[in-house]
């Protein structure tokens, strides 16, 4: 018999609230002959002031016997930014080797764009993970004097840059339209930019269905804007890639609808799915928070995991969900999951 | 008498065809007793072909003894990626220590914005221009080789920080809602995050007039297309101010109307002014760039030359010839130039 044991981490904010919709969604869409356990950990803010900690090696240790991991959202206004960012969000990333960092943007039926005239945007950005400017290279001298230079080194290793390319193109592969882009700034980043364009051109020699073009990153979001029906599979670098797929977000419904995986295709330690919007301190506890985005995180886990029928369920579900919303009172976070829990199930 | 002598590089592409319309105004609005001498430069892919040279030290001498420069656009399909960009238009920002780049966003009456709503937007950004991943810094070891890494090195310095952001809160303070807004990834990007945040924090004390706010850079692409109205000064880094100044434009018109400034506040060297939009080869020599984007570049230029009611007039001719388009057949881009440059003299 089947099983999934997971990892689940509510975190800080509006995390709680969303992730139990999320596993009340998880519960229902399952077959009865699929055993899910779930184990709550306690990362974030509250943990950080009480005991200084973020993520330890035995976290991390805890962390990985799981099939994959649920998060909600860590990050708190009373924590220093960057704590918790490089401490726990990507500490975790780093260890679990997290280089596909996966973000649909699809803009469903009845939800609201800030564009005119309705785009059918549909498109998914191959975000790179653990290289680029997260490396935490860099430093500082001289600090708080008025000679302090602070740098930050931008990493990329052939390794890294061609695995995640690779996973990009056999995306695009798979997909109808099969277009990839690569998003750089290779006229001006010009280290980084010719190793990430020589193995893109060297990577769609194996995928001649392909068709792929190059943009550069400031392009990019004009384009976004302006055209965003013509991407099909984006690729792109670790810096790159937390932008545009914000603005991605904000153009094809918002981030309350935008999930996330951050995945190690090998297998060799847990994946972790978690909405694109964050903590959201101000509407915390009100019932308030939109669960969508981690239900349909949950969605790209189950798919990830090899239920694929399972985590088609669950986006129809949502597609109607919130083809209904229009011209209806708001819900709470709760009455949300229920509906989408009645769905998936029915 | 007054006189002004400009260096003009119309460059490739429609840079050419947009100078021409752009000297056409500037001419026009000149009071009788100010001098207009024009030398032109034939930088760009051209001479790249012809002689291996994109900016040489001679240039840079010959360029130094002007007043301002005028630049159209640099940039052709036939050279590789990189090589004017680095070897022209950045070598040129750097030796010329532009470190203010100025690149206002206004949507103007009867254009067209891809957003919803017709957002109020009026906003200015104050982009770094020396200094951040753009410095060339970096390189690579085992070119070619699946071992190849490549790096790129963002430097930050207080003393190149602080004199930017000093002009930001100056400018803040001299508009009306004064606001300013930096805009980086300090979550992540800690070393060079830090340095901006307390540099930022520390000038703020000596503008309490300036109203504050900070934000990461992926939740200002959200904020500049769902709430661009919000925005009044933007200060930022040289990368992240490159690619929001692109969507910034794409909400506000267009990179047809986009203006730009790579201003030395020192007066040291000639600060340039130029166009956000790029050479666009596909419509280059048929008449159909808008010339726009160069005339408020010239009404930029007059600013920093201290014109200030010939760059407002420039301004105001614009914002009319831009309202008035609506439903009429589109022009040449010297027949925009010419009823510009009529307006500007009535
Ligand atoms: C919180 C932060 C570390 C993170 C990132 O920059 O990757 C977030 O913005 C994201 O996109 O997941
Ligand atoms: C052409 C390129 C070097 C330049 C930049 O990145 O600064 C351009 O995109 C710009 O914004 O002026």
């Amino acid at each position: 018999s089947r099983s999934i044991d997971l990892a689940v981490i509510p975190g800080d904010g509006i995390g709680q609230e969303v992730v139990a919709e999320g596993l009340k969604v998880l519960s229902a869409v399952l077959p009865q002959d699929v055993k899910l356990e779930t184990k709550e950990f306690d990362f974030g803010a509250r943990r950080y002031h009480a005991t200084g900690e973020t993520l330890t090696e035995a976290d991390l240790d805890a962390l990985k016997k799981h099939d994959a991991i649920l998060l909600g959202a860590i990050g708190d206004p009373s924590v220093p930014s960057g704590v918790l960012e490089r401490g726990f969000l990507l500490k975790l990333r780093f260890a679990f080797d997290h280089h596909v960092n996966l973000r649909p943007s699809k803009l469903l039926p009845g939800v609201e764009t800030p564009l005119k005239g309705e785009p059918a945007i549909d498109f998914v950005v191959v975000r790179e993970g653990t290289e680029g400017p997260y490396t935490g290279n860099g430093g500082t001298i001289r600090k708080g004097t008025e000679h302090e230079v602070a740098t930050e080194v931008s990493v990329n290793t052939a390794f890294g840059v061609e695995r995640v390319v690779r996973d990009a193109f056999a995306r695009a592969q798979a997909r109808p339209r099969k277009k990839l882009a690569l998003i750089h700034k290779n006229n001006v980043l010009t280290f980084a930019g010719h190793l990430w364009t020589n193995i893109f051109n060297k990577v769609a020699e194996e995928f001649p269905e392909v068709t792929t073009e190059y943009m550069h990153v400031d392009a990019a979001t004009i384009y976004l804007v302006t055209q965003p029906e013509r991407f099909d599979v984006i690729v792109t670098d670790n810096l790159f890639g937390d932008i545009i797929t914000d603005l991605a977000a904000a153009v094809s419904g918002g981030i309350g609808v935008a999930a996330s995986g951050n995945i190690n295709p090998s297998g060799d330690f847990p994946s972790m799915f978690e909405p694109v919007h964050g903590s959201a301190p101000d509407i915390a506890g009100q019932g308030k928070a939109d669960p969508t985005a981690t239900v349909l995180s949950v969605a790209l886990l189950l798919r990830h995991l090899g239920y694929e029928s399972e985590a088609a369920r669950i986006e129809d579900a949502v597609t109607v969900d919130l083809a209904e919303r229009t011209g209806k009172p708001a819900r709470s976070t709760s009455e949300i999951g229920d509906a989408l829990a009645v769905r998936v199930a029915g």
